[in-house]
């Protein structure tokens, strides 16, 4: 039975990858330290004998030997605050996720010979784009000093030294760009629109809009992305790879179709831009199509209305 | 007796900025590892009773006892490979002390309520600039997986934290993008240009010049170099401060000016132009004119004639 180690794996996208690989016939071991993940969102993995839950802060290092003695054939790294509010509330254990947690993960590949590792990392290494779509060429337009740089250039860092093992060592690594991702288990008010507006919409609150409301973003199902970044680990590809849903709505546009979904009519209130907001973002996906054979299949209101049973499921407790 | 600690001391500027600093009334612990630094470089301070070296790798950590016991007043964070070749050579090496040493360094300012921190950041972090000349305010062009990303990354990640210490913990820091320096003690054959024909010169070399030689560089010498960064040390200001020269040339224009200064006539041979190698860099310096006053005062022909003499001096040995 092969194994992979997930770090972050009781956060959104982490509990999702783990729960896919299982279905897959993996044995995972997700390790969290419960920062912004949760155990909520493992709690129907818990069962499953093929399944380990590590508490354990990977900046502190990776301990080879209890859950992770043995072989590891590969380690996805998805450690680290993800959202605004969360990132900007932990800056420094960002910084460190990224740079010193992302080296532990290798380190950790590097002592499995033959392991593959994937790099979680995000669009926000584009910035504020100066082209649209985004494609993986693209070098962004980050600002390094900015209140959001504690997420970016950990990013933009993470992708360097993966890079670096790449060269160095000849790790298989994989670099996953991750657009806008939304679904089931998405933290309510973690300060990401979609899980923003359906928490609101059930609270009966008006849905805050940041800014006009024209800056687009395009969102992916969470289904969509885990199964194009689990195709991007077995690939023999090891620059970034943008998976995301190149569908691009305006902000204002997500806000009625969430009104139609949830059935609501709240108000919008307009709130303060944050700090270096993006206008635009937008994946180019023609290489994972070339490469991988992969292309989003949820669109949004579908998506929207998966989310959005799964949400009123929980708040029923 | 104020005293600081200068990591990377027995480099190139390091050991530059620990000479003026003890001119200056300052005891100076210099901190370095001697991966790309050298014991020459700092041989006439040694018998300094105010000058101590620690040869230590400050990714380690950064022990507070033995020469750190006491009061620190300031904390300048040199350390780090600094010339492509070097930092190519040595990857991981580069990103660690961008990342961890430079945490470290924070975390010695931190122990010392009120010290001052110095970041020595560099024009890199403007990668291949599509705006010239750069202004501290311009957000950069850098490819994040390129080779040269460990050294350029692991700057801007520099940037980051330091900013993340500044606003999160109140830490007095102060970050200055260096342009190309050179002068007495930049390490010959270290790959960066002018040390490059210097050595060239010397030996009856041709010099070697990388692709058309159309591309332009701003040469800042090291005594204006350190005079501005101690000021940037001074000012209540925690944003990047450019300090360099602005007066461009091609390295063509300075190839004949070693010609000049040097009164040799070896020819000059092309090579290959390295990878991501940025056509332009010029520092619009009008932030340190206003906020420190300071504008650099060596010609190139007079710094070329100071160096020239120093090498050839090092060269008789």
């Amino acid at each position: 039975m092969p194994r992979a180690v997930v770090t972050g794996g009781a956060g959104f996208l982490g509990s999702h990858l783990s729960e896919t690989l299982l279905a897959r016939g993996w044995d995972v071991v997700a390790i969290d330290n419960l920062s912004t993940g949760s155990l909520g969102n493992v709690a129907h993995l818990r069962d499953d004998p093929r399944f380990t839950l590590l508490e354990h802060d990977i900046v502190q290092g990776i301990p080879l030997d209890g859950p992770l003695a043995g072989r590891v054939d590969a380690v996805l790294h998805f450690a680290s605050p993800a959202s605004p509010p969360a990132y900007l509330a932990r800056g420094i254990e960002t910084l460190e996720v990224g740079a010193i947690g992302t080296q532990h993960a290798l380190e950790l590949t590097r002592a499995n010979e033959g392991a593959r590792f994937l790099l979680a990392s995000t669009s926000e290494v584009y910035g504020d784009p100066l082209v649209d779509p985004q494609t993986e060429s693209y070098w962004g337009n980050v600002n390094p000093i900015g209140p959001r740089s504690v997420y970016d250039e950990a990013k933009r860092y993470a992708e360097a030294i993966t890079m670096a093992y790449h060269r160095t060592h000849g790790l298989d690594t994989h670099i996953v760009r991750i657009f806008n991702t939304y679904g089931p288990r998405l933290a309510p008010g973690d300060g990401r629109v979609v899980s923003n507006f359906l928490t609101q919409a059930i609270r009966g609150e008006p849905l805050s809009v940041y800014g006009d409301g024209l800056q687009t973003r395009s969102f992916c199902y969470v289904d969509d992305e885990v199964r194009g970044l689990l195709a991007l680990l077995d690939a023999p590809y090891h620059e970034p790879v943008n998976i995301g849903n190149p569908d691009e709505f305006t902000v204002l546009e997500l806000a009625e179709l969430v009104h139609e979904v949830t059935g609501t009519t709240t108000p919008i209130v307009h709130e303060a831009i944050p700090v270096d907001d993006p206008r635009q973002r937008r994946p180019d996906i023609t290489l994972a199509r070339e490469l991988l054979g992969w292309a989003p299949t949820v669109d949004l209101v579908d998506g929207l209305e998966r989310s959005y049973s799964a949400y009123l499921a929980a708040a029923r407790g």
